[in-house]
Protein backbone atom coordinates (compact mmCIF):
# COMPACT_ATOMS: atom_id res chain seq x y z
CA UNK A 1 0.00 0.00 0.00
CA UNK A 2 2.96 2.46 0.34
CA UNK A 3 5.10 3.63 -2.32
CA UNK A 4 8.41 4.51 -2.56
CA UNK A 5 8.39 8.33 -2.18
CA UNK A 6 7.39 9.99 0.63
CA UNK A 7 4.03 11.94 0.49
CA UNK A 8 5.92 15.32 0.51
CA UNK A 9 7.09 14.74 -2.80
CA UNK A 10 3.62 12.71 -4.28
CA UNK A 11 2.15 15.89 -3.52
CA UNK A 12 4.47 17.94 -5.81
CA UNK A 13 4.76 15.40 -8.46
CA UNK A 14 0.74 15.90 -8.57
CA UNK A 15 0.96 19.44 -8.63
CA UNK A 16 3.31 19.02 -11.34
CA UNK A 17 0.50 16.59 -13.45
CA UNK A 18 -2.17 19.00 -13.23
CA UNK A 19 0.56 22.22 -14.77
CA UNK A 20 1.10 19.45 -17.39
CA UNK A 21 -2.65 18.37 -18.26
CA UNK A 22 -3.00 22.14 -18.75
CA UNK A 23 0.17 22.74 -21.22
CA UNK A 24 -1.65 20.22 -23.40
CA UNK A 25 -4.61 21.54 -23.36
CA UNK A 26 -2.74 24.85 -24.73
CA UNK A 27 -0.56 22.34 -27.09
CA UNK A 28 2.57 23.36 -25.21
CA UNK A 29 5.13 20.73 -26.28
CA UNK A 30 7.92 21.26 -23.69
CA UNK A 31 8.36 22.65 -20.46
CA UNK A 32 11.47 23.79 -17.77
CA UNK A 33 12.00 23.25 -14.65
CA UNK A 34 12.09 26.72 -13.65
CA UNK A 35 8.58 27.22 -15.77
CA UNK A 36 7.25 24.60 -12.83
CA UNK A 37 8.95 26.24 -10.63
CA UNK A 38 7.64 29.79 -11.20
CA UNK A 39 4.21 28.50 -11.14
CA UNK A 40 4.56 26.90 -8.06
CA UNK A 41 6.51 29.30 -6.06
CA UNK A 42 9.06 27.05 -5.09
CA UNK A 43 12.47 26.11 -5.68
CA UNK A 44 14.29 25.46 -9.57
CA UNK A 45 16.45 23.01 -7.94
CA UNK A 46 13.74 21.54 -5.85
CA UNK A 47 11.47 20.58 -9.20
CA UNK A 48 14.67 18.91 -10.48
CA UNK A 49 15.42 17.31 -7.69
CA UNK A 50 11.81 15.38 -7.67
CA UNK A 51 12.01 14.98 -11.61
CA UNK A 52 15.34 13.15 -11.45
CA UNK A 53 13.61 10.52 -9.75
CA UNK A 54 11.60 9.58 -12.22
CA UNK A 55 12.45 7.88 -15.42
CA UNK A 56 12.06 8.54 -19.36
CA UNK A 57 10.93 12.24 -18.17
CA UNK A 58 11.56 13.45 -22.04
CA UNK A 59 14.73 15.86 -21.03
CA UNK A 60 16.05 17.96 -23.63
CA UNK A 61 17.82 20.86 -24.72
CA UNK A 62 15.42 23.19 -24.66
CA UNK A 63 13.56 21.90 -21.19
CA UNK A 64 11.07 18.25 -20.21
CA UNK A 65 8.85 17.22 -23.23
CA UNK A 66 5.34 17.40 -21.53
CA UNK A 67 4.24 14.85 -22.60
CA UNK A 68 6.71 12.12 -21.77
CA UNK A 69 7.32 13.91 -18.66
CA UNK A 70 3.12 13.42 -17.73
CA UNK A 71 3.47 10.15 -18.74
CA UNK A 72 6.63 9.54 -16.51
CA UNK A 73 4.47 11.21 -13.59
CA UNK A 74 1.53 9.10 -14.67
CA UNK A 75 3.69 5.85 -14.36
CA UNK A 76 5.14 6.74 -11.05
CA UNK A 77 1.53 7.67 -9.43
CA UNK A 78 0.33 4.66 -10.81
CA UNK A 79 -2.22 5.86 -12.96
CA UNK A 80 -1.41 4.34 -16.39
CA UNK A 81 -4.46 2.08 -16.39
CA UNK A 82 -7.32 4.23 -15.80
CA UNK A 83 -9.05 3.25 -12.49
CA UNK A 84 -12.76 1.92 -12.90
CA UNK A 85 -15.34 3.21 -10.33
CA UNK A 86 -18.80 3.77 -9.24
CA UNK A 87 -20.44 6.56 -7.95
CA UNK A 88 -22.78 5.43 -5.09
CA UNK A 89 -25.32 8.23 -4.29
CA UNK A 90 -27.26 10.04 -7.53
CA UNK A 91 -27.98 12.95 -5.35
CA UNK A 92 -26.25 16.95 -6.26
CA UNK A 93 -23.14 16.47 -5.42
CA UNK A 94 -22.55 12.59 -6.84
CA UNK A 95 -24.74 14.28 -10.02
CA UNK A 96 -22.13 16.97 -10.26
CA UNK A 97 -19.05 14.74 -9.84
CA UNK A 98 -20.35 12.58 -13.06
CA UNK A 99 -20.79 15.58 -14.98
CA UNK A 100 -16.84 16.21 -13.91
CA UNK A 101 -15.32 15.15 -17.76
CA UNK A 102 -11.99 15.69 -15.82
CA UNK A 103 -11.36 12.72 -13.78
CA UNK A 104 -10.55 11.34 -17.40
CA UNK A 105 -7.06 13.13 -17.54
CA UNK A 106 -6.83 12.11 -14.46
CA UNK A 107 -6.88 8.25 -14.57
CA UNK A 108 -10.12 8.16 -13.13
CA UNK A 109 -13.14 6.58 -15.04
CA UNK A 110 -16.31 6.45 -13.86
CA UNK A 111 -18.28 3.80 -15.07
CA UNK A 112 -21.87 4.04 -13.29
CA UNK A 113 -23.89 5.55 -10.61
CA UNK A 114 -26.27 3.64 -7.93
CA UNK A 115 -28.99 4.92 -6.30
CA UNK A 116 -32.19 3.64 -4.30
CA UNK A 117 -34.46 6.16 -5.71
CA UNK A 118 -37.00 4.80 -7.85
CA UNK A 119 -36.83 7.88 -10.02
CA UNK A 120 -33.50 7.95 -10.55
CA UNK A 121 -32.91 4.75 -11.76
CA UNK A 122 -32.51 4.19 -15.15
CA UNK A 123 -31.32 7.72 -16.23
CA UNK A 124 -28.32 9.27 -17.55
CA UNK A 125 -25.92 11.76 -16.81
CA UNK A 126 -23.65 12.02 -19.64
CA UNK A 127 -23.36 8.46 -21.08
CA UNK A 128 -23.32 7.23 -17.51
CA UNK A 129 -26.40 5.31 -16.00
CA UNK A 130 -28.00 5.25 -12.59
CA UNK A 131 -28.12 1.59 -11.73
CA UNK A 132 -30.35 0.34 -8.82
CA UNK A 133 -27.97 0.12 -5.59
CA UNK A 134 -29.20 -3.68 -5.50
CA UNK A 135 -27.26 -4.28 -9.00
CA UNK A 136 -24.20 -3.24 -7.38
CA UNK A 137 -22.87 -5.98 -6.01
CA UNK A 138 -22.96 -7.94 -9.49
CA UNK A 139 -21.84 -5.54 -11.64
CA UNK A 140 -18.81 -4.55 -9.36
CA UNK A 141 -17.94 -8.38 -10.10
CA UNK A 142 -19.15 -8.39 -13.49
CA UNK A 143 -16.98 -5.11 -14.49
CA UNK A 144 -14.25 -5.77 -11.92
CA UNK A 145 -14.98 -2.50 -10.03
CA UNK A 146 -12.65 -1.92 -7.20
CA UNK A 147 -13.11 1.72 -6.37
CA UNK A 148 -16.27 3.99 -4.80
CA UNK A 149 -16.91 7.34 -4.83
CA UNK A 150 -19.15 7.30 -1.88
CA UNK A 151 -21.90 10.37 -2.16
CA UNK A 152 -24.27 9.12 -0.16
CA UNK A 153 -25.90 11.34 2.94
CA UNK A 154 -23.99 10.97 6.08
CA UNK A 155 -26.51 9.23 7.95
CA UNK A 156 -26.59 6.24 5.25
CA UNK A 157 -22.51 6.51 4.90
CA UNK A 158 -21.73 4.19 7.44
CA UNK A 159 -24.14 1.47 6.04
CA UNK A 160 -23.25 2.14 2.53
CA UNK A 161 -19.72 1.32 3.23
CA UNK A 162 -20.13 -2.08 4.59
CA UNK A 163 -22.58 -2.82 1.62
CA UNK A 164 -19.80 -1.60 -0.05
CA UNK A 165 -16.91 -3.65 1.71
CA UNK A 166 -18.98 -6.85 1.31
CA UNK A 167 -19.24 -6.16 -2.59
CA UNK A 168 -15.10 -6.52 -2.72
CA UNK A 169 -14.96 -2.69 -3.10
CA UNK A 170 -11.43 -2.25 -1.79
CA UNK A 171 -11.11 1.95 -2.27
CA UNK A 172 -13.57 4.57 -1.16
CA UNK A 173 -13.34 8.00 -1.73
CA UNK A 174 -15.46 9.23 0.53
CA UNK A 175 -17.03 12.68 -0.02
CA UNK A 176 -19.74 12.17 3.42
CA UNK A 177 -18.69 14.11 5.84
CA UNK A 178 -18.43 10.68 8.12
CA UNK A 179 -15.78 9.13 9.44
CA UNK A 180 -16.34 5.39 8.16
CA UNK A 181 -15.26 2.01 9.93
CA UNK A 182 -14.03 -0.42 7.29
CA UNK A 183 -12.44 -3.99 7.33
CA UNK A 184 -8.53 -4.58 6.88
CA UNK A 185 -7.36 -3.97 3.69
CA UNK A 186 -10.21 -1.38 2.36
CA UNK A 187 -9.09 1.81 1.82
CA UNK A 188 -10.84 5.02 2.67
CA UNK A 189 -9.76 8.71 1.42
CA UNK A 190 -11.88 11.58 2.74
CA UNK A 191 -12.91 14.70 1.23
CA UNK A 192 -15.11 16.64 3.28
CA UNK A 193 -15.48 19.91 0.33
CA UNK A 194 -18.20 21.30 2.83
CA UNK A 195 -16.66 20.98 5.27
CA UNK A 196 -13.73 22.95 4.04
CA UNK A 197 -15.35 25.37 2.37
CA UNK A 198 -16.99 26.46 6.38
CA UNK A 199 -13.68 26.71 7.08
CA UNK A 200 -12.63 29.46 4.41
CA UNK A 201 -16.32 30.74 5.76
CA UNK A 202 -15.22 31.07 9.31
CA UNK A 203 -11.82 32.70 8.46
CA UNK A 204 -13.83 35.55 6.65
CA UNK A 205 -16.12 36.26 9.31
CA UNK A 206 -19.11 38.19 8.78
CA UNK B 1 -9.38 37.49 10.09
CA UNK B 2 -8.74 35.08 12.95
CA UNK B 3 -11.42 34.26 15.08
CA UNK B 4 -11.61 33.05 18.64
CA UNK B 5 -11.27 29.18 17.80
CA UNK B 6 -8.65 26.92 17.69
CA UNK B 7 -9.20 25.67 13.82
CA UNK B 8 -9.19 21.85 15.85
CA UNK B 9 -12.51 22.82 17.23
CA UNK B 10 -13.63 24.51 13.34
CA UNK B 11 -13.01 21.34 12.18
CA UNK B 12 -15.05 19.55 14.61
CA UNK B 13 -18.21 22.19 14.54
CA UNK B 14 -18.08 21.74 10.64
CA UNK B 15 -18.69 18.01 11.15
CA UNK B 16 -20.95 18.62 13.54
CA UNK B 17 -23.00 21.05 11.22
CA UNK B 18 -22.84 18.53 8.58
CA UNK B 19 -24.59 15.89 11.03
CA UNK B 20 -27.17 18.78 11.80
CA UNK B 21 -27.93 19.35 7.77
CA UNK B 22 -28.28 15.34 7.43
CA UNK B 23 -30.42 15.16 10.82
CA UNK B 24 -32.68 18.19 9.13
CA UNK B 25 -33.58 16.63 6.33
CA UNK B 26 -33.98 13.17 7.74
CA UNK B 27 -36.65 15.38 9.81
CA UNK B 28 -35.18 14.41 13.22
CA UNK B 29 -35.76 16.57 15.88
CA UNK B 30 -33.05 15.99 18.42
CA UNK B 31 -29.83 14.56 19.07
CA UNK B 32 -27.70 13.58 22.13
CA UNK B 33 -23.89 14.29 22.11
CA UNK B 34 -22.87 10.40 22.27
CA UNK B 35 -24.63 10.33 18.98
CA UNK B 36 -22.84 12.90 17.53
CA UNK B 37 -19.60 11.36 19.20
CA UNK B 38 -20.66 7.58 18.00
CA UNK B 39 -20.98 9.31 14.50
CA UNK B 40 -17.37 10.47 14.08
CA UNK B 41 -15.88 7.90 16.66
CA UNK B 42 -14.54 10.54 18.67
CA UNK B 43 -14.86 11.09 22.59
CA UNK B 44 -18.99 12.07 23.94
CA UNK B 45 -16.66 14.80 26.12
CA UNK B 46 -15.29 15.44 23.22
CA UNK B 47 -18.46 17.03 21.65
CA UNK B 48 -20.20 18.17 24.72
CA UNK B 49 -17.04 20.18 25.45
CA UNK B 50 -17.31 22.00 22.26
CA UNK B 51 -21.01 22.95 22.22
CA UNK B 52 -20.51 24.51 25.51
CA UNK B 53 -18.33 26.82 24.12
CA UNK B 54 -21.98 27.70 22.13
CA UNK B 55 -24.73 29.51 22.82
CA UNK B 56 -28.45 28.88 22.06
CA UNK B 57 -27.47 25.24 21.46
CA UNK B 58 -31.06 23.84 22.74
CA UNK B 59 -29.74 21.67 25.68
CA UNK B 60 -32.82 19.67 26.66
CA UNK B 61 -33.86 16.70 28.38
CA UNK B 62 -33.59 14.75 25.61
CA UNK B 63 -30.43 16.17 23.72
CA UNK B 64 -29.61 19.00 22.03
CA UNK B 65 -32.82 20.59 19.51
CA UNK B 66 -31.27 20.20 16.34
CA UNK B 67 -32.63 23.44 14.39
CA UNK B 68 -31.00 25.21 17.29
CA UNK B 69 -27.66 23.87 17.65
CA UNK B 70 -27.62 24.00 13.68
CA UNK B 71 -28.42 27.65 14.34
CA UNK B 72 -25.85 28.53 16.96
CA UNK B 73 -23.17 26.58 15.24
CA UNK B 74 -24.36 28.40 11.77
CA UNK B 75 -24.02 32.03 14.11
CA UNK B 76 -20.03 30.93 15.23
CA UNK B 77 -18.89 30.04 11.88
CA UNK B 78 -20.21 33.51 10.41
CA UNK B 79 -22.89 31.97 8.06
CA UNK B 80 -26.13 33.08 9.04
CA UNK B 81 -25.86 35.92 6.43
CA UNK B 82 -25.59 33.69 2.93
CA UNK B 83 -22.54 34.32 1.42
CA UNK B 84 -22.62 35.67 -2.37
CA UNK B 85 -19.69 34.27 -4.62
CA UNK B 86 -19.37 33.90 -8.51
CA UNK B 87 -18.33 31.04 -9.83
CA UNK B 88 -15.35 32.51 -12.31
CA UNK B 89 -14.65 29.70 -15.25
CA UNK B 90 -17.68 27.84 -16.58
CA UNK B 91 -16.03 24.67 -17.88
CA UNK B 92 -16.46 21.44 -16.20
CA UNK B 93 -15.53 21.95 -12.77
CA UNK B 94 -17.29 25.43 -12.62
CA UNK B 95 -20.47 24.08 -14.16
CA UNK B 96 -20.25 20.43 -11.70
CA UNK B 97 -20.29 23.06 -8.69
CA UNK B 98 -22.90 25.36 -9.97
CA UNK B 99 -24.99 22.19 -10.29
CA UNK B 100 -24.23 21.46 -6.80
CA UNK B 101 -27.22 22.67 -4.68
CA UNK B 102 -26.01 21.83 -1.74
CA UNK B 103 -23.69 25.16 -1.45
CA UNK B 104 -26.79 26.79 0.07
CA UNK B 105 -27.13 24.71 2.77
CA UNK B 106 -23.71 26.41 3.83
CA UNK B 107 -24.45 29.87 3.79
CA UNK B 108 -22.88 29.94 0.19
CA UNK B 109 -25.00 31.66 -2.50
CA UNK B 110 -23.48 31.16 -6.26
CA UNK B 111 -25.30 34.20 -7.97
CA UNK B 112 -23.67 34.07 -11.52
CA UNK B 113 -20.87 31.97 -13.52
CA UNK B 114 -17.83 34.25 -15.77
CA UNK B 115 -16.25 32.53 -18.80
CA UNK B 116 -14.82 34.35 -21.82
CA UNK B 117 -16.17 31.80 -24.48
CA UNK B 118 -18.60 33.51 -26.42
CA UNK B 119 -19.78 30.02 -27.30
CA UNK B 120 -21.05 30.21 -23.34
CA UNK B 121 -22.03 33.21 -22.23
CA UNK B 122 -25.58 34.18 -22.49
CA UNK B 123 -26.46 30.24 -20.99
CA UNK B 124 -27.58 29.53 -17.93
CA UNK B 125 -26.91 26.74 -15.38
CA UNK B 126 -29.61 25.89 -13.26
CA UNK B 127 -30.84 29.74 -12.53
CA UNK B 128 -27.48 30.85 -12.70
CA UNK B 129 -26.29 33.09 -15.64
CA UNK B 130 -23.19 32.72 -17.72
CA UNK B 131 -21.76 35.99 -18.00
CA UNK B 132 -18.86 37.60 -19.93
CA UNK B 133 -15.87 37.81 -17.58
CA UNK B 134 -15.12 41.80 -18.95
CA UNK B 135 -18.53 42.51 -16.75
CA UNK B 136 -17.63 41.08 -13.64
CA UNK B 137 -15.95 44.04 -12.14
CA UNK B 138 -19.02 46.28 -12.81
CA UNK B 139 -21.29 43.34 -11.43
CA UNK B 140 -19.41 42.61 -8.05
CA UNK B 141 -19.54 46.46 -7.10
CA UNK B 142 -23.44 46.42 -8.24
CA UNK B 143 -24.16 43.09 -6.17
CA UNK B 144 -21.73 43.67 -3.40
CA UNK B 145 -19.82 40.40 -4.39
CA UNK B 146 -16.61 39.93 -2.59
CA UNK B 147 -16.24 35.91 -2.90
CA UNK B 148 -15.14 34.01 -6.40
CA UNK B 149 -14.73 30.32 -6.84
CA UNK B 150 -12.01 29.72 -9.08
CA UNK B 151 -12.09 27.26 -11.80
CA UNK B 152 -10.54 28.72 -14.91
CA UNK B 153 -7.26 26.13 -15.96
CA UNK B 154 -4.10 26.21 -14.28
CA UNK B 155 -2.20 28.64 -16.89
CA UNK B 156 -4.79 31.86 -16.25
CA UNK B 157 -5.32 31.21 -12.73
CA UNK B 158 -3.05 34.05 -11.99
CA UNK B 159 -3.74 36.68 -14.35
CA UNK B 160 -7.45 35.82 -12.71
CA UNK B 161 -6.63 36.10 -9.47
CA UNK B 162 -4.79 39.82 -10.58
CA UNK B 163 -8.15 40.84 -12.61
CA UNK B 164 -10.21 39.45 -9.55
CA UNK B 165 -8.45 41.42 -6.57
CA UNK B 166 -8.61 44.54 -9.11
CA UNK B 167 -12.34 43.89 -8.79
CA UNK B 168 -12.32 44.04 -5.39
CA UNK B 169 -13.10 40.38 -4.63
CA UNK B 170 -11.52 40.03 -0.76
CA UNK B 171 -12.09 35.97 -1.09
CA UNK B 172 -10.79 33.57 -3.55
CA UNK B 173 -12.14 29.52 -2.89
CA UNK B 174 -9.59 28.80 -5.43
CA UNK B 175 -9.67 25.00 -7.27
CA UNK B 176 -7.15 25.52 -9.47
CA UNK B 177 -4.01 23.61 -8.92
CA UNK B 178 -1.95 26.84 -8.77
CA UNK B 179 -0.27 28.84 -5.90
CA UNK B 180 -1.49 32.34 -6.36
CA UNK B 181 0.05 35.43 -5.54
CA UNK B 182 -2.50 38.51 -3.92
CA UNK B 183 -2.63 40.94 -2.23
CA UNK B 184 -2.34 41.96 1.63
CA UNK B 185 -6.06 41.63 2.55
CA UNK B 186 -7.07 39.13 0.00
CA UNK B 187 -7.83 35.55 1.14
CA UNK B 188 -7.27 32.28 -0.67
CA UNK B 189 -8.01 28.78 0.32
CA UNK B 190 -6.82 26.53 -2.19
CA UNK B 191 -8.88 23.30 -2.78
CA UNK B 192 -7.26 20.85 -5.02
CA UNK B 193 -9.73 17.98 -5.80
CA UNK B 194 -7.72 15.87 -8.10
CA UNK B 195 -4.29 16.26 -6.74
CA UNK B 196 -6.41 15.24 -3.88
CA UNK B 197 -7.06 12.11 -5.76
CA UNK B 198 -4.01 11.43 -7.70
CA UNK B 199 -2.38 10.77 -3.87
CA UNK B 200 -5.44 8.49 -3.11
CA UNK B 201 -4.70 7.02 -6.74
CA UNK B 202 -0.91 6.41 -5.56
CA UNK B 203 -1.79 5.25 -2.57
CA UNK B 204 -3.54 2.69 -4.27
CA UNK B 205 -0.98 1.54 -6.90
CA UNK B 206 -1.00 -0.51 -9.42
Amino acid sequence: MTGKFPNTVINRLTLYHCILVDYIKNNLDTITSSAIAALLKIDDSQVRKDISLLKNTGKSRVGYLVSDLKNSIEKTLGFERPKNAFIVGAGNLGMALANYNNFTDYGLNVVALFDNDKNKIGKKIKDKEICDIAELPSLAEKLHIEMAILTVPMAAAQDMADFLTKSNIKYIWNFSPSVLDVPDGVEVWNENLMGNFLQFSYKIGK
